[in-house]
């Protein structure tokens, strides 16, 4: 396997929908993902899985059950397992995830926000 | 717990040390680590461990044992377990490592670069 870097806004350049994460890495069970996101998401949390976010262009607000943080552009937010969350975007945010490979996107809140099947770019 | 957001510029102006990667966050058994390098590291590899490099600022050179791979700001690079690799920067470089809990940045190369304790930042 021939080992290859990977430009963020290369992949981001190749994908316009919204609130569908794409994969761009793995490593030690987890994945790598970059997804866009504009409006709001769905309060949700992962039972067994902490995920973190890095803005990688614009500006997110991450809401918590008691707490509202606005995360920027080369800031980072860690979400433990278990911790209520709903991401939220005023204007269209580019953001990298990284998160076991078993975490779905919307934890045991599905539906129409819920992405089953992850793609590789 | 409280949760918090990291600025990863914020978190470098708190150390100027090269070569000693300082932790930033923990999630599902992984650290997320930052380190200025500058200079040539060690030709090393990680039995058990991916590793990824994000760089934040800077540029880096990517040894492998048959290649040579330039890794820019916002680029990332993910080194897989058992491949030999020599990060390689020219001018201080600023990168963002994330691996197993568990990865000693030397590998087996235990030498004057090995850093046996890590600390938060």
């Amino acid at each position: 396997m021939k080992i290859e870097k990977v430009n963020l806004q290369d992949k981001f350049d190749l994908f316009q929908d919204q609130w569908n994460p794409k994969i761009i890495g793995e490593l030690n069970g987890q994945f790598v993902k970059l997804a866009r996101i504009e409006g709001e998401f769905v309060m949700h949390n992962h039972e067994e899985e902490d995920e973190l976010f890095m803005v990688v262009e614009g500006s997110l607000k991450m809401e918590l059950e008691d707490d509202l943080i606005e995360v920027n552009s080369g800031e980072i937010i860690i979400i433990p397992r278990g911790v209520m969350h709903k991401p939220i975007a005023d204007k269209e945010c580019k953001i990298l995830l990284f998160e076991p490979k078993s975490t779905i996107n919307t934890g045991k809140e599905e539906g129409e926000r819920t992405v089953k099947k992850l793609n590789w770019i």
